[in-house]
């Protein structure tokens, strides 16, 4: 079964590359360019805006819609808001990438809050932070603590049900569930944890993957093969980091269908 | 002709680096650490400030101001309007950046009431925007799609005309207008579209330009042509997007007067 | 003596990537990925957060605060208070970073409004910005121009004295002194002046050490030797700007104890 999820990764990338979708990214100022950046290098096409006045607007010419609760603020929640029930409303996909979700109550409450009201159609998170989201699974909440894939295991599975959502919890093994299936991406590189925001750029790729492939798993478990095959690519020959993150991008552009079907490791529970 | 604006342009660029003026940038969020790296490379002084409390007193020690729409807001509109009178008020180059006019009513109607009351000296755009910007220049408004520079010639001179500006439409080949004298620059890169905030950066080199070079239209033809030169320096070897960007800011460094003498594509209609 | 400051510099060094500190950053736009990204290369962890909102929360969580007032705004001058005093209740080490003080009343008040009601444990600044400040310490206010290391010594140690902090001035050379003890660093490469942020990254990179010394001087002087040496060999080879960028995120994870030893050129007066 993971073959067939493979060849429709290989086959998504190429499309994301025929397509060039347009994907609208609230996000946070620390990782603006970096997303930008690294959408432009996988071949999409990157917007950002935020001002509440024109996100309904810039959500009808997009693909996809990206949301990042990093360095919030109100007017940034308002327009997440606003862009988010303009994009469900259009059936557009959404993305949530709930940043530091539990390190502090507005972050919590606003992932929460956007999971409730918006009901993205894909959660991409740390362990740390799937688990501080437990409360919308029916789990017990919490986490301060940085935790591991597994840990949040059960907890992605009760989000994923209970919001109707493709969860994807990465880490030095990713795991993605639609509350049913339940998968296992073990591409990657550990210098992708030295960089700032390659989490939040790996948000941004499964807006780019999922503008082009209806099925959320399969654009979900699409970006997690590529994005960590880019990342083994970036770090042949032991790279520093600061190295590191200009090759991610040059891989990211670099990186075929081909290398997506040799490469991949991705495995069914 | 053609060739007095090349000599120009060498010669703004041996001043650039010699007076090193400080080109004041509201600008969007995502190209703020690309832009002044581009400026310090180039051999100018940048600062970003945005507060409305503060944007007066940087513009009186400043050589140009640059205003950039991308990631706007409320607050950063009324800094435009704030430092752009001030601007005006001491006869600085004011450069307009319109990005994504066309795309949102709040781009579209804050580029043109910019136009209106600000006047800038030189509005840098690529053909979409200029295309929206029509309705200043009394022509139809509009424009989603992506056009080519032609598409946007006549508007372009249209605005010129009718706001008193330098426009400067920026593509696979750039066309700069002052109303009257129409110029072609062919230098720059395909790769430059590949990285994110290639024509902000463009921007606000014009600022960097119009700095120490009076006359506007041959500040804009400079910074064309040396910018379009940077990026064809950079593109040797033909590198991956990462790394390309890296080398755009080394070759704004590396740049000489006598590569724009030897390099610069100029023509006249 | 000053043996003893480099070899606690060596051991600070360690004691930083075996901790991981987490640094608070309320900081400016054009350097949130290039600080976050340092941070990271030195082994530190960091977060950037400013909505009044979350910062005590986000405070509670950190070894360090970093205020910086670059591109500053009220909202983010109001969330600098917030943090501010949540981190003095917490007896946690605050480091001030007065970015383009003198420049405008705006950044010059909230630079003394914060060195006089945060009581920062640290200033960190280039000459210009020090001579600013020179009325918290009852010296002549003033300064537009850029001015040497040497103009700005007496204020320097002025304000520690007055304010209780260690002041750090930084340029060609580096002063250092908590209005008793005066030292000099001369590590450093003047390739760091053409990068844009390299100061704001450098007091970023103090809270990075102050989280881990409990001596204030001895956690600056650290920082500026460290910080030095990486700047001294991301530019072996003599890089232009974009790739000593890169590089010197490079340096900052390569740079060990023994080249601290080795290198460190500090100077008491």
């Amino acid at each position: 079964m993971t073959q067939t999820y493979v060849q429709s990764a290989a086959a998504a990338l190429v499309e994301l590359r025929r397509q060039r979708p347009l994907v609208h990214n609230i996000t946070n100022y620390v990782v603006m360019d970096f997303s930008a950046n690294a959408l432009l290098a996988i071949g999409a096409s990157p917007v950002m805006a935020h001002a509440a006045d024109e996100v309904r607007e810039m959500v009808a010419l997009a693909g996809a819609l990206v949301l990042n609760i990093g360095t919030l603020s109100p007017p940034w929640i308002e327009a997440m808001f606003a862009a988010g029930h303009a994009a469900g409303a259009r059936r557009l996909p959404v993305i949530l990438d709930p940043v530091g979700a539990g390190a502090t109550r507005l972050r919590t409450d606003t992932a929460l809050r956007l999971l409730d009201e918006i009901k993205p159609t894909i959660v991409r998170a740390n362990a740390s932070e799937i688990l501080s989201l437990a409360a919308a699974g029916g789990a017990t909440k919490g986490v301060d603590a940085t935790r591991g894939v597994d840990e949040a295991r059960d907890t992605a599975i009760a989000i994923a049900r209970h919001a109707g959502a493709v969860v994807a919890v990465t880490g030095a093994e990713d795991f993605i569930t639609d509350g049913e299936r339940r998968l296992r991406v073990g591409n990657g590189h550990p210098l992708m944890a030295r960089v700032t925001g390659t989490g939040c750029v790996c948000s941004a790729l499964v807006g780019a993957f999922a503008a082009v492939e209806p099925d959320t798993l399969r654009a979900t478990i699409a970006t997690l093969i590529v994005y960590g095959i880019a990342g083994e690519l970036a770090a042949e020959g032991d790279p520093r980091p600061g190295t590191f993150r200009t090759r991610l991008i040059d891989a990211l552009d670099a990186v075929t269908p081909e290398e997506v079907m040799a490469r991949a490791r991705l495995t069914a529970e």
